[in-house]
């Protein structure tokens, strides 16, 4: 399994992935689902991927390799894309590349076509989006309503984020609230490991990028573990106790 | 689906459980899922039960109408068992006399065997106990290690409860952090509903139980909802901002 964890605010773009991957329990690996394709004052796009490692290491060579766009029959690549409406269509088109070349002898196998790709950024002069890809290659698309999406083990950091995350959520707080709900994710389900991998972009800057990868060691993640658990321990206590219960 | 917890605490217990069943998001119902089994001053059995409505009920039926005992032969019922060990044996031959008679059929119409049962009481001279009852019968039991179990749509809540749950917790805190945790899942997901069943039984009191149901209008609810939220809210606004982020 995997977490990731897309914010799309006013101030920008939060991109936050673990890199645990596995094929059972007792067969782990540390992949970065995190992926950036930069072009310096002319694009920032990142990708998130969970599911079939396979599939979504395919898929990120397509679209840098280039398809055919179904109706210009020009070649385009994830470099090339004029929009990022067109950069999610790109990855959908990937995936259903893969999926037949792959998905018949998959199935032969048992092995379920699972693959979900989150696609977040900013050509210049246009929009920030972000994307979320599925398996079978249509896409959604986060808004104000709801400005944050998620892929793989989603439920256990999702509280969280509904309880806070609001389009306006400042950079600051958008990164740290991420980082929370990948803690309680990463507390509550070993197929979720560190180290992470976080993507801070701020609107309209396209070269505006910073990238962070935090270990077990990181003192930020480390920090934000302990001041959260505090927060929260002293925070039920402080809730008035029912007066139907006696002490 | 459903979402029940139940703490095993030093103090005593608390379980708590929703009331919401659904057959397709177009069907929903309200139900308890909260079962008490009181005998004055003797016993005090509590259950609660998630999966399909028609397993359950048809156990909770079973376990009341009494079961020959496979050993001695002699019928016994929640009422009249021995101990709480017996207590969960009876609840997984009941399970199981229920899928002898309903699963093959159930099978054909491509229905699952799904039921989870929690059973939590004392007989009076006797340790307080908390079970978990799977669909095959066999169940485990809480322990000081893990004081806490969860039945139905366990994930949301489950990170607050990895956070702050020993057994060393009060029974005011456990009733708080079972509301706070429940809280968590009613915001995620719709198959979980409101009104809610609480029960608090302090250990060795046989006859010292509350329970409570909450509405949508009730105060201490909509209280810790409200507290919670802005106490969250101010935990993540305290937390410093990392040095490699610009503000």
């Amino acid at each position: 399994m995997t977490y990731c964890v897309g914010l799309l605010l006013d101030q920008g773009l939060v991109m936050l992935g673990d890199t645990r991957t596995n094929a059972g329990f007792d067969n782990i690996s540390c992949f970065s689902k995190l992926q950036k394709f930069h072009v310096p004052g002319e694009r920032l796009i990142a990708t998130l991927s969970a599911g079939n490692l396979a599939i979504s290491q395919a898929v990120l060579n397509l679209i840098q390799e280039g398809l055919p766009d179904p109706e210009t029959g020009q070649v385009e690549t994830i470099y090339t894309v004029p929009t990022m409406f067109r950069a999610a269509a790109l990855v959908g088109e990937a995936v259903r590349r893969v999926h037949k070349t792959h998905g018949e002898a998959m199935k032969q196998q048992g092995v379920g076509f699972d693959v979900s790709i989150m696609l977040g950024g900013q050509i210049a002069g246009r929009t920030l989006r972000l994307f979320h890809v599925y398996a079978a290659g249509n896409f959604i698309e986060a808004t104000t309503d709801t400005p944050y999406l998620q892929i793989g083990e989603h439920k256990y950091g999702k509280p969280m984020l509904d309880r806070a995350i609001t389009s306006g959520t400042s950079l600051i707080e958008g990164v740290k609230l991420a980082l929370i709900s990948m803690d309680s994710t990463l507390r509550s389900n070993l197929s979720v490991g560190m180290p992470l991998d976080l993507l801070v972009y701020r609107k309209d800057s396209i070269d505006g990028v910073v990238e962070q990868r935090m270990d077990e060691g990181d003192e930020y993640f480390a920090m934000i573990r302990e001041r959260w658990s505090k927060a929260l321990s002293e925070a039920h206590q402080r809730i008035p106790a029912p007066d139907w219960l006696s002490p």
